[in-house]
């Protein structure tokens, strides 16, 4: 190992741009800068962008292109989905569903809607961190609007099976939308929204070595949503503001490297997680949560370590140059018990002593192993340590 | 001049980025790619990144770093603070008050806002398109909550007198919020919130030769403001989602490029501008709307021409690698009648006859000679062929 290279374990915080993605969007900036509105060439050049980009992303959904509308990130994209279409919906009913394991943008702007005078039913999940289809279908009512079930769970990597709830859903009540965040799982696993009956569905560009500051919301045919955004009329009036060109250029490259490797880095991230599994498992009072096989997300593993505080494990990793993440890090500074693990059933004693390895294309095999052994390494130490 | 450069006049719509920014962004992607809420060293230096432009930002404005708010562009700026201002004062009343000549952000966020139930009054403005402190005084009540009015008009170039009509709002009702949206003046002007009276500013990055996805919302203490999304809490809860870091740093320094030259700037726009207006001047059938003095924005010259339709002259310049814009290119692909044109008491049968030359300080003097000389030579051509 080369002792002065970090390792950035923490991926599903946020990931390195592709150096690629960073050579087009500067391209962009200093060249192809104007605005899509504009009539004249400069105006053109840069809709080009928009269009192109717009093809590449609608291709690797298998969906059309007027269906892709661009918002500032993950956040928005959930915001604008649940909270826009639920409010548009609101006649046919006012009960909405979703998860006890959903990301903050979920949760609160059902919390928001909840404030607005809506019902929200939110399902528990197995031990897994798995939402059963069933219990989606039983409790969807003929009032219900939207059910949100996200795709991988980021803290955990439990990947729900999004093809048999849609079909709940739509058997339940076929006018109820179907949102799913899959900022976590876009351009790991093979979305396809309308072979898995998603009416909306989230994505980000930061989670894909992108850049941060875009988002993407895909809307099925039909569906309307009530703009969070008022102005110039940009996107069909869904989302209005000039179009940030350059992150949604950069974006749906890093979608396309990514994608048109697919199966290839999913086995190469697979590979990785099953070392850091088979090297942190020998570890005594070592656990995982979640699922440790195929099923769950490649590229996140969370590990429960008996008598060592996250957060002290986090920072005696980071004096080693290695970066992960205790519980999620993709919401503010001021961390908060993690709903996910408590819907798992992590004994409360425990609440605090999972940290989060997430991996991305840019890992190492060697780096899981550096990485293994300085835990192992630390583990009595820090318990020691702890315990006085 | 070099035949083969293009002269790009249409600097209200968008700018190129600063190759300093670009440089800056690039390595932000590449190297400082944390997560500001991961708690590790990358998260560190990420946070770092957004603590160096809020306090450059704030230097600028001289106002407090906690009062500035990262949004995704001005129009979500110019949103939040108007609907999220009207909303969280809404118990103290439901009247709005805004002028004719505002930027779509501005009055389709009062239309939503109408739609809710609250009461809108929009303000004439003069011949040279110029809102009266008095007028906007007079129309202050008692339930009043909040008053926009823009700082630089993005069709004409006039400039409010935002100080005036900030101590007049504040006389006729202390509690009422003023806001400004100050997309086209930042770093154009010298704009100080706390000595003008406004509570809410908003100002964007890539009409700063910054990075678009990027916009900054000034919120004065004290000032509530209901937020327009939910989630992981970043920014006190104000604006959830990932912070932009690349977008935030790099419209920190295209601000910060820009007002550390910003009287020899503001020179420089002037001088261009007064040649345009010499030469064009000089053309039968030519005339400005608005102010042409020193009074109006030093970068925005508002064309009238006589005869000849602004989208033929507009695609006529496009052939000779001269890009401007008709009327206002800021919003969608679907001009509509200019609102701002209208109010300054344009005959309807010249609403269609002007363009818009807006300037950068990338722009050169020759680049002025070269742009009149091509107007003077085209009108005559293009009138025949429009009277044909």
């Amino acid at each position: 190992m080369n002792e002065k290279r970090d390792i950035y374990l923490d991926n599903s915080a946020t990931t390195r741009v592709f150096p690629e993605v960073a050579a087009l969007m500067n391209e962009i900036f200093l060249e192809d800068y104007g605005n899509p509105s504009s009539m004249h060439h400069r105006g053109v050049t840069a809709e080009r962008r928009l269009v192109q980009a717009r093809k590449t992303l609608a291709g690797i959904l298998k969906v059309k292109e007027k269906n892709l509308y661009f918002t500032s990130c993950g956040t928005e994209s959930d915001n604008l989905a649940i909270i826009g279409g639920a409010l548009a919906a609101q006649r046919r009913g006012r009960h909405l569903i979703t998860t006890r394991i959903e990301h903050p943008a979920v949760l609160e702007s059902m919390k928001y809607l909840e404030a607005q005078g809506f019902e929200v039913t939110r399902l528990g999940v197995d031990r897994d961190g798995l939402v059963s289809p069933e219990a989606v279908a039983a409790a969807v009512r003929p009032d219900t609007v939207l059910v949100s079930v996200m795709h991988t769970n980021n803290e955990i990597g439990s990947v729900q099976p999004v093809e048999e709830i849609g079909q709940a859903v739509k058997r339940a009540n076929p006018q109820t939308l179907f949102h799913v965040d899959a900022v976590q799982g876009f351009c790991k696993d093979l979305i396809l929204p309308k072979k898995m009956h998603i009416d909306l569905l989230a994505a980000s560009g930061h989670k894909i070595h992108g850049p941060k500051g875009i988002g993407l919301l895909y809307v099925a045919d039909g569906v309307r949503l009530e703009p969070l955004m008022h102005g110039g009329g940009q996107q069909g009036g869904m989302r209005s503001g000039t179009e940030n060109v350059p992150g949604i250029a950069g974006m749906a490259l890093a979608a396309q490297m990514l994608c048109g490797n697919l199966e290839a880095d999913r086995e190469k991230l697979s590979a990785m997680k099953q070392r850091l599994i088979a090297l942190l498992a020998q570890i005594p009072d070592v656990e995982f949560n979640g699922r440790t096989d195929e099923t769950a997300a490649p590229h996140i593993l969370s590990v429960r370590i008996r008598g060592v505080r996250a957060e002290v494990m986090l920072h005696a990793l980071e004096d080693k140059g290695i970066y992960v993440s205790s519980g999620s890090a993709c919401s503010s500074n001021h961390p908060r018990p993690s709903e996910t693990l408590a819907a798992i059933g992590t004994p409360s004693a425990e609440m605090d002593n999972s940290i989060r390895l997430s991996l991305s294309v840019m890992n190492t095999m060697e780096e899981m192993d550096v990485t293994a052994q300085a835990i192992a390494e630390l583990i009595p130490f820090l318990r020691k340590f702890v315990r006085r």
